[in-house]
């Protein structure tokens, strides 16, 4: 059902949901018959959980198609990520709490090496964070772009976020990156006419931090890619009335929840502190948005030791959230991220949503395989949250 | 696939398709591990159906979408109830019976208790049928619009259905139930500006019923909601050559038949006269919707005992259908009633498909939990249709 659909449905209640994101959740087995990290885990209270729960295997884009995170928190926050994308300018200036405002024009910047006119190095060797801070602080104080300010602000390594803050700008552009090395790097050149002031203010950008850098060895040239302003989605308060909050402690998922008009509550680094702050909160708001990260950064590094062991550190946690007694609770990931691909795949995620209204399967165990079996099937993770609402019993009923 | 593409394919055969609706079919177990009211009724007959069945869950407009009961029927029907709306005083006159004509624009109406100006009561106390139909019947004898002809048909308790017949009317209007108690009841407005007559009409229906009915301390107003003219939908006989019947002791339903094409064939009040009237009938169609209303009550009402014992009297009448040998055979619900939640819900619906070339799965119990093991797993309802044509051999190949 369409989003303006679902906002005339929307109704009050008193109840509760969290969903409780274990980013890059679902996994693969190293060898073929092998099992998951997520089957190898010891995981008792999240099963205990599955068989009280209807469980299934989302697709957060669709099938076939590998997430990033962007596209795998809308898709669960009940937002189609095909329609609404947003560039990784937002994403990047997101990711380090940076107040993005909806005129501003937000790219990735990397830091790479040029010599002859050639990039040599798209990411300038990985330069340390420190020595990027310190070049992102002499772009800043040093290039000047008429009637625009200006924002240049280190990420991690050789990344770092560029946002343009002015009236009338575009970001409608191309982007510079060459993609291989040993080739120029393209200027950037509007996608409609009203974008070549925008086009112009890059380009300058470019140039005058190329002629800044003109002494160093290597990160002696900038790229920039996903030009992008904040995108226009109506928010989780304005379509179902939610009071919603974000408990994350990586920026980017904090402004990932910004996005849809969550708010991001101040936690600290780790599952017991993001608990801690979500029983804190529990009755100021009526949606809850837990992120957990380690699943991702182990499947990330291809370790699938510690992926199952972040696991088994979500389920030793999982009586801590019972104990608030949810009236919805959903377990799932944003995308899959199996340790053997190093990386996020394509695989539909294993989810379970409990309410005391759910209609439980059979399913007992929360993997892969038991959920495959699961009576949600394998289907869209948008589903999910009219899904939530109901089981909340936060939808009246459509039609006489 | 679209209609006007499945009706491309259709193609005669001499086949019978019968689907059966159990109204509110769909359950859940009183207390978290428990059974649900069809998991509950001892239905050996519907349990031999299903094992020759192919089975699955489905969803009659989305998942966690609540349909009433016309959005509920229509995507059994095939038509997709997000395209296809129609207003609640269209289902208000069908389900009295009411021989709606195209240009009729029918409104449901409540009697109401004002004072001061402002609803005191919403629904007069639930007046009796009996004192409504006399209201109705003054209003029908003394209100007087020029140019419109006028009907005022009793529905139960303080719901009455309205109708105006005439030229050039539109149905583009406002509602005027003020939705809460201590409010003014605002007028009705015009949507459009060629609906500005017929506002008026309404208006001044509101204005003499209310110098009518001045002198009562109780009902003494008129709320008007849903106006609505006859949907355009195509139907059944249009799209696929089907002769089709309907086969409802419940006026509404019979109404929903033939909002989509169908006869709408005398019965009498069981579930045996219904089966006596398809047995009757069987020759003259290839197309039979019969429905039963009593597990929707029996949910309505929160009594689970009941629902199973309605449940059970469909299986025992199951070889009387049986015995007539259809070639397609679809057992379903319009939408779930769960007698734990007093009403609709959301939850997907059992549903079987019986014929010669279904190829049937491993499910062996017509249930919730059977049915979501079922090779059809959770699906639109709106690919019934086309599934039981197919089953019928009425469709034929699409491309060469």
């Amino acid at each position: 059902m369409e989003l303006e659909e679902l906002r005339k449905l929307a109704t009050s209640s008193p109840s509760k949901i969290v969903l409780f994101v274990m980013d890059g959740l679902g996994g693969l087995p190293i060898e073929t018959g092998g099992l998951t990290e997520l089957e190898s885990a010891r995981t008792p209270n999240l099963d205990a959980l599955a068989a009280k729960s209807i469980c299934g295997l989302h697709e957060p884009v669709g099938p076939g198609i590998t997430p990033g995170s962007g596209p795998g928190h809308l898709s669960l926050f009940g937002y189609d990520p095909l329609k609404f994308e947003f560039g990784r300018g937002v994403l990047e200036a997101l990711g380090v709490d940076f107040e993005l405002k909806g005129t501003d024009v937000a790219a990735r910047g990397n830091f790479a090496t040029e010599s002859g006119g050639l990039i040599t190095d798209r990411r300038a060797g990985r330069i340390s964070s420190e020595e990027s801070a310190k070049i992102c602080h002499l772009l800043q104080k040093n290039v000047r772009l008429p009637g625009v300010e200006l924002f240049v602000i280190p990420v991690k390594e050789h990344r770092f976020a560029l946002v343009f803050r002015g009236e009338g700008l575009s970001d409608k552009l191309t982007e510079t990156d060459p993609e291989k090395e040993g080739r120029p790097a393209p200027k950037v050149l509007p996608l409609e006419p009203a974008a070549q002031g925008s086009a112009d203010l890059a380009n300058s950008f470019i140039d005058q931090a190329q002629k800044l850098l003109a002494n160093r060895s290597n990160a002696n040239m900038v790229l920039l890619r996903g030009f992008a302003k904040y995108p226009n989605i109506p928010t989780l308060p304005q379509l179902y009335g939610l009071r919603a909050a974000a408990i994350a402690s990586y920026p980017m998922y904090r402004g990932l929840g910004k996005l849809v008009g969550m708010d991001a509550l101040r936690t600290g680094e780790t599952l017991k502190d993001e608990l801690a702050t979500l029983a804190e909160n529990y009755d100021k708001f009526d949606y809850f948005y837990v992120h957990f990260k380690r699943t991702d950064s182990a499947g990330e590094d291809g370790d699938y030791d510690r992926k199952v062991r972040a696991i088994e550190e979500v389920d030793r946690e999982i009586p801590e959230l019972l104990r608030l007694e949810p009236d919805v609770i959903v377990v799932t990931g944003d995308h899959s991220t199996p340790s053997v691909l190093r990386g996020h795949s394509w695989h539909p995620v294993p989810v379970m949503l409990y309410s005391k209204y759910c209609r439980p399967d059979a399913v007992a165990e929360f993997s892969e395989r038991g959920c495959a079996g699961g009576a949600l099937g394998r289907f869209k993770a948008t589903e999910l949250m009219p899904l939530a609402l109901a089981n909340a019993l936060k939808l009246s009923k459509f039609g006489a």
